[in-house]
C-alpha cells in the first residue's frame, strides 16, 4: 500500500492490483492461450510449451512494460513484444505462435478477469465477518432499547438489536448480488482483432472453450469488446454494498459522538489516537470505511459514462477502466475490512442508552401519547394538549407524563397507570422484535 | 414535457411523475392504509370509508403542497394535513384516523414505488421494440460485411447481423437485470415513526401485510427507511442498460458520419431536418439517445452518495431522491423510445459498406496475411514484408494483395489463389455467424 | 415548483426555467438578431420590425414546441417555422428573415444565457442575506465558547464567532468566484452553421456586435458552440459555493441533535412539524439545503463529462446540458434561500455550549495539560500522567484538574492556580478572536 | 508509474506522489515548524534543530507508515511518533517539541500543498507546449479549408486554422483558470487541534507567518481545516481544462478515422501499433488523452460531495482527498503531456479536407444557396426547389450547382458566375480568418 491511498487500501488488494500480480495474469493469459491452441492443433504443441514456459513474470520488468504501453496505448504490446523475443531466443518457430489470433484487448480484459476472480473471496471474508459480527450484536441487543433517532432528532424507541438486524441484511443483500455479479463477469474474453477470431479459421469457438477452461472462466457466447456491462453491474455492485456499509459507518460514527455515546470502537494498543489530543478515541474504522465508502459513487458513474465505446474498440473509454476498477475493488475491500474490525471489537453501552431517552425526559413518547387521545378527544384538540405539556415539561425539565397529569384534558382519558408508564420504552416498541427476527431469517 | 428537458423526457415519463400522478400514489397510500387498519380493527370502519372517499388528487392544490412542504421538508405534512381538514369537515371523529401510525416517510417511499411500478411496463414496452428490431435487422443482415472499426480505425471484417446481435444481447441482459431489480424494489415501506410501528401496537405486521395486499406490493421483513439499496439496484440497472443502449447510439452515430454513410435513421416529414442547413439529415434519434444516457451515470452516483443515511430517518440525502429517481427513469426511457425509434426505421447501406472495405485497399487484410506468412517466414521477417507492402499499396493506391504479389518473399508462400481471395471479407469472418447465433440464442 | 422536486427549488428559480421563461428568452434572440441584422443592412428594416412584433412567447404554444423539438433533437426548429409562419402570415417577404444567417445552437445557448443573466442576481441575493446573518452572528457569539469536534469527538474549545467566521469566509468566497464566473459565462452565442457566419458574408463581426450589444451581453472573440469552459465554471463555482453552504447546513444539523442542542432553526408557525409526532422540531432548512447541496456535484461531474463536444456541434452531450444547467442553478439557489432562512432566525444556546464542555469534565484540556508537562517530564512520561488522569476522571465523573491534583507528577510542576483554570475554555482560545477578525476582515 | 494506471499517469507526476516524495514534504512541514516556533522563542533553538536534523526521509520506513496510519487513520501519528523516538535517540529534551501545537491535518493538509507546488510547473509545461504547437498550427492552416461537421454531419466550410485556434483560446483559458486557482491554494494549514493555535498561546498568528514563509506558502487569514473550497476550485479548474484537452482529443481522433483522414498523429518507431493488426496506425495520443480527461469529472464530483466536512475535522471526507486530488492532478498532467506530444508531431492533409468537401457534392453549400434565394422567392419556395436539387444531386452523383443549372426557379435568380463559385469553399468562409485572429489575440 503507497501513502497515498493508505486509509482506503489494505494490503491483500494492493498486492493483488500490483505490477507482479498484473503481469502474472497477463501472461497466464499468453500461456494458456498457446496451450488451448496446441490441444486444438491450431499451433504446435512444442511451440506451446516453449511460450507457457518463458511466460513467467519474473523475466519481464515492469516499469519497461509500463513505459513502453504509452507507445501503443496498450500494455498488450510491450509484453507481446517482450516475450516473442524471449520465445525466439529459445524456440525462434515458437515466437510466431506468441499471441496467436488474440488481440491486445482479449489479453487485458482477461488478465483484469483473472484478478477480480481473485478479489471475490477477498471481499467474501471481509462481508461474512462483518455478518457475523452483526448478528451476534443483533441477538446479543434484541432487548436493549434506544432512541429511534430521525433528521437526527431523539424519536421514539427502537432496540439496538433491531438496528443491527436491518444493517446486516442490507450487507448480505449487497453480498448476495456481488457474488451474483462476479458470477457473470467471470468470463473470457476472446475474440481477436474485430471480434470474429478470423485468424482462427474454423477453431475459433473451439480454442475459445477450451482456453476459459484452462482459465477457469466461462465461455461467452461471443467476445465482449465494447460491450462492459457486465463489469458495470459489478462495479454497480459494489457502489450499492459500499452504500450500505457506508450507512452504519456514519450511524455508528453519530453513535460514538461524545454527547451520544452509545458505541465505541474497540481500543487496540495505540488505535484511535490523536497526533496532539491525548484523550481522544477516535472513530479510526468508521473513518476509513467512510473515505473508502465516498470514493465508489464517482468512479461508478465513470465507469458507467465510458461503457459508450465505439464500434470493436473504444477510444480512451476502455483504456481508462483499469485504474477505475481496481480503485472500487480496493475501496470496497477496504470499506469492508474497516467495518469487519469495527463490529468484531464494538462496544455498546446500554446503561447510557437508556439515559438518552430519559433524558428526552419522555418527549419522545408524545407519539404514543398522541395515539391514545387523539380518538377520545380529537386530533387537533390533542396536538394542542400536547403540545402545551411538552413546552411544560422543557420548560421545568419534568417528565412529559407529569406535565400530562396536571392537565384535566388529559387525566380524563388517560388513568394513572397509563401515565405512569407512558414513557417506558420497553412497552412502544411495537413490532421491532418480530422485524429483527424478520431480517435475521431474510439472512440464510 | 417541458421545453427545458423536451429532448431527455417522454410523455408518458413526464406524465408519471407530474404533480397529479404523485398526488394520486399519496392519496393511494392514505386510502389503502386506512383500509386496511380498518380491515385488521384498528380504526373504525367507516373512519376508514371516509379518509378513502377524501383521498382524491382533485381535492387538493399541489400548488399549496409544493409550497407547504419546505415548512416540514416533507409533503406528507400538507397532505396530511389537508386530507385530515377535509375528512374533518365530513366526520370529525374519522379525522383522528388519517395517516394512522405512518410517518411521512412511509407514505413518500410507497408512494414513489407506485410510480416506479407504473414506469416497469412504460420502460419494458421500449426495450422490447428494440429488441425485436435489433433481432430482425441482425436475421437480415447475417452476411452483410462491413469494417470492423478499433480505436476508430478500419480493422477485419465482420458483418452487420453480428454488430446488431452484440447490441441486442447486452440491452437484453440489461433489460432482464432491471426487470429483476423492479421485482425487488417493489416493496411496501411502512414502519412508523422510527420502524417499529408501535403505534399499532401488536398489530403492525398484519396490518402491513394487508397494506401491501391493498397495494399490489410486496411486503418486506422490515421497513427500509435508510436501507436504499433496493432502490440503488433499480437506478444502477438503468444505468447498465443506458450504457448499454448509449454504446449503440454512438455507433449507430459514426455509422452514420457523412464520410461513412454506412445507416441512416428513417426519415419522417420533418425529422432530422436543420434550422439552417437544407441538406442535413441529422442522427436525431441517436442524438436524443445519447442526451438521455449521459445523464444517468452522474445520477446514480448522486443516488448512491446519498445511501449513508443517518440512523432512522436521514438528513437530506434522503430528500433530494425524488428528483434523481424520476429523472433517472425518464432518461432511460427517453433513450429506450429514441432507439426504438431509429431502429425500428434504420436503414443500412451493404453497398456502402463494402464500398467502405474497398477504400482500405485490402490493408484491413494485413492481419489475415500475417497469419499466412509467419508461420512460414518467422513473424519479424513477415512483418517487414507487410510493412513493405502495406506502404506501396498506400503510395500506390492499390490493393495490398497487388503489392504482395511483386514482392517474392510473400509470392514463394502464398499462391496466386490465395493472393486473390486475401481481401475477400467473405473469407475472413471467423466465427462472426457463430457467434451472432449464440448471441440471439441468449436472448430467450 | 413541481411537487417532485419541491425541496430543492424554489419559486424564482422554477419560473426562471419555466416553459414561458425559456420561450420568451429564445424570441427575444430572434427579434434582436432581425433589429441587429436591421440596423447592419443585412435585412430589411420592416422584416426587423415585424419579426421583432411576431416574436411574442404569447404567440406560441409550448407544448406543441416541446413535443416537436423531439424531431430535429432542438426546439429552435420548431420556433423558428413557427415564426416565420407567424411572420408570413403578416408579410411573407419578411419570413424570408426569420433566424437570418443563425443556426440552431446559436439561438439556444444565447437563450441559456439570458436565463442565467437573471439567475444572477437570484443567487446573490440569497447569498448576501446568509453573510450578512453570519457577520452578525459571528458578532454576537465573539466570546461564546463551544467545543471544537474533530472526527465528532469532543476536543478543545473554540467560539462560535470563529465557527460562524469561517462559514462566511468561505461562502463570500464562493459568492466572489460565482459572481466571475457570471462574468465570463454571460457571452452572446452567434457563429451560424459553422462558427463562420458565413452566411453574413462580410457583415458576420458587425452583426455579433450589435446583437450582443442589443441583448446586453459580452460579445466573444468567436462562437463557442463546442467550447463549454466557461459554462464549466460556472456549474463549477456553484459546485463549490454549494459545497460550503453544505458544511455549514451540516454543522448546524448536528449542532440541532438532541443530545447535543446548541443550535435550533427558528421555528415559525408549523415550520419543523412531523407528520406523527408531535414534540419535533426538525432542522428543516439544513434538510432541504442538504438536499440541494447534495444534487450539485455529480450535475456538475455530468457537465463536464459532456464538453468533450464533436466538432462544430456535440453529438447528445451539448443536448443534455439544458436539464443539467437548470438543475445546477435550481439546486444553488435552494441550498442559499435555504440556509438564508436558517441563519436569519438561527437560535444560539450559549448556556447548553458550555454545559457541553462542562460535561467532558476537563477532559478537552488534557491537550492543554500536555503542553504544560511536556516541556518538564517529557512526551511519554506526561502522556502516561495524562492517561491515567483521564481514566480516573472518567470512571470517578470528575474533573480532570482534580485527578491530576491528585497526581505527583503532575502537581509537582502544576502548581493549584494553573490546575484550577486548567478546564477554563476562556483561557485556551489562542488566536480565536485574531482569526475570526481576520476572516471577517477578508470579506469586503 | 505502475502498470495499472500507465496509461493515465506519468512519470513526473507519479513521482510526485509517491511514497518518498509524500514523506519528504510532511517532514519538510516538521522541520519547519520547529524551525518557526525556534524563531518565535516558542521551543528551544537546539530542539529546532534537532528536530530538522532528524526530519529526512531517508530515516523512516514508509512501509510501516503506511500501515500504522491505519490505526489512527492519518500518517501524521506514525510519522510523529517516529521522528519523536528519532529526535528522543539524540536529544531527549527536544522529543517534546516535535509537532508542537500542531494537530495531524495540519501537517498533512500542508503536505499535499507543497507537493501541489511542485505540480503546478509540471502543468505549466505540457501546457504551454500545446499552446506553442497550436498556434503554429493555426497560423500555417489559416487557409486550409475544411468541413465543418455539425452532429458528425457534413456542413459549411471552415479553415483548420479556426479549429485550431479555437481549441488554442479554450485551453489557454483553461490554464488561466487553473494557475488562478492555484494561487489561491497554496496556502498554509496551520491551526491546532481546533483551529485555534491554542497550544502556541499568543504566539500562534507569528508562528504561523514564519512558518508560511518558511515553505514558500502564503498564510491564510486562519486553518481551513473544514473549508475545502480552494482544493476544489483547484480540481474545478483541472476539469474545466481537462473537458476542453478532450474535446480536441476527440476531434482529432474523428478526424484520424480512416474513412476520414484528414490528420495523423506522427509515428516514432513503434509508435501507435496493434499488437495483431500490422496496418495499424492508431490515435494512441487521443486515446490516452480520452483516457485520462474521462477519469477526471468523476472525480472532482467526489472531491465537491466530499466539501461537506463536519466541524473541525472531517469524518471520512478529508480522509479520501489524497488519492482524488492525485488522480486529478495525474490525469490533468497526463492528458496534457499525451496532447503536446500530439500537437507537436500532428499531420494534416489539407487535399483531403478539400476532398472530403467535394465529395459532398456541393450539398454543404445548400445553405448558401438558401440565402441567395430566399429572399428571391421566399424561403419555403427555396426549401423545395433545394430539396429537388439536393435530391437530384445525390442520385446523380453530381454537383448541387449542376443540379441547380436544371432548375428554372434557380437559374432565373442565380446566374452563371453565382452558380460556378457556389461550391468553392474559399468563398464561403465567412468571419473564419478574423475570428481566428481574435482567438489568437486573446492568447497573450
Amino acid at each position: 500500500v503507497g501513502i497515498i491511498d493508505s486509509l482506503t487500501v489494505t494490503g491483500p488488494l494492493a498486492n493483488l492490483f500490483s505490477d507482479d500480480s498484473i503481469l502474472q495474469a497477463v501472461l497466464r493469459f499468453e500461456a494458456a492461450l498457446a496451450r488451448a491452441e496446441a490441444a486444438c492443433n491450431v499451433i504446435p504443441q512444442d511451440a506451446a510449451k516453449d511460450i507457457a514456459q518463458a511466460a513467467q513474470a519474473g523475466n519481464f520488468s515492469a516499469e519497461k512494460i509500463a513505459k513502453e504501453a504509452r507507445l501503443s496505448a496498450t500494455l498488450a504490446v510491450p509484453v507481446v513484444n517482450a516475450l516473442r523475443k524471449l520465445v525466439h531466443s529459445k524456440n525462434p518457430e515458437a515466437a510466431s505462435f506468441v499471441h496467436w489470433g488474440a488481440t491486445s484487448q482479449d489479453v487485458c480484459d482477461t488478465a483484469m478477469i483473472l484478478l477480480l476472480k481473485e478479489a471475490q473471496p477477498i471481499l467474501e471474508a471481509g462481508l461474512l465477518r462483518i455478518e457475523t459480527s452483526l448478528r451476534r450484536l443483533s441477538d446479543e441487543h434484541a432487548h436493549t432499547v434506544m432512541l429511534g433517532r430521525t433528521l437526527l432528532q431523539a424519536a421514539g424507541p427502537i432496540t439496538f438489536g433491531l438496528k443491527a438486524a436491518a444493517w446486516l441484511a442490507a450487507i448480505h443483500r449487497g453480498r448476495t448480488q456481488i457474488n451474483a455479479a462476479f458470477n457473470q463477469a467471470l468470463v473470457l474474453q476472446f475474440g481477436g482483432a474485430t471480434g470474429t477470431l478470423a485468424a482462427l479459421g474454423n477453431e475459433g469457438l473451439k480454442v475459445s472453450q477450451k482456453l476459459a477452461e484452462e482459465l477457469g472462466l466461462a465461455c461467452p457466447e461471443a467476445g465482449w469488446h465494447t460491450h462492459r456491462d457486465r463489469l458495470a453491474t459489478l462495479l454497480c455492485a459494489c457502489g450499492v454494498l459500499t452504500g450500505s456499509l457506508g450507512k452504519m459507518a456514519r450511524d455508528l460514527a453519530l453513535l460514538m459522538q461524545t454527547e451520544v455515546g452509545e458505541a465505541a470502537e474497540g481500543v487496540k494498543s495505540g488505535r484511535g489516537g490523536s497526533s496532539t489530543m491525548p484523550h481522544k478515541r477516535n472513530p479510526v474504522g468508521c473513518v476509513e470505511a467512510l473515505a473508502s465508502v465516498s470514493r465508489v459513487p464517482a468512479l461508478v458513474s465513470s465507469f458507467l459514462s465510458g461503457m459508450v465505446q465505439e464500434h470493436e474498440r473504444g477510444v480512451g473509454n476502455w483504456q481508462a477502466e483499469w485504474p477505475i476498477i481496481a480503485d472500487v475493488i480496493q475501496a470496497t475491500g477496504a470499506a469492508a475490512a474497516a467495518m469487519a474490525e469495527v463490529t468484531e471489537a464494538l462496544t455498546i453501552d446500554p446503561a447510557r442508552m437508556r439515559a438518552n431517552i430519559d433524558a428526552t425526559h419522555g418527549a419522545v413518547f408524545a407519539e404514543r401519547a398522541m395515539f391514545l387521545l387523539a380518538p377520545k378527544i380529537g386530533h387537533e384538540k390533542a396536538q394542542k394538549v400536547l403540545e402545551t405539556a411538552l413546552a411544560a415539561s422543557r420548560q421545568q425539565k419534568r417528565k412529559l407524563s407529569e406535565a400530562l397529569a396536571q392537565t384535566p384534558e388529559a387525566t380524563e382519558h388517560l388513568d394513572a397507570a397509563t401515565l405512569q408508564s407512558l414513557e417506558d420504552p420497553d412497552q412502544y416498541l411495537g413490532m421491532a422484535e418480530e422485524f429483527r427476527k424478520r431480517l435475521l431469517d431474510s439472512v440464510k
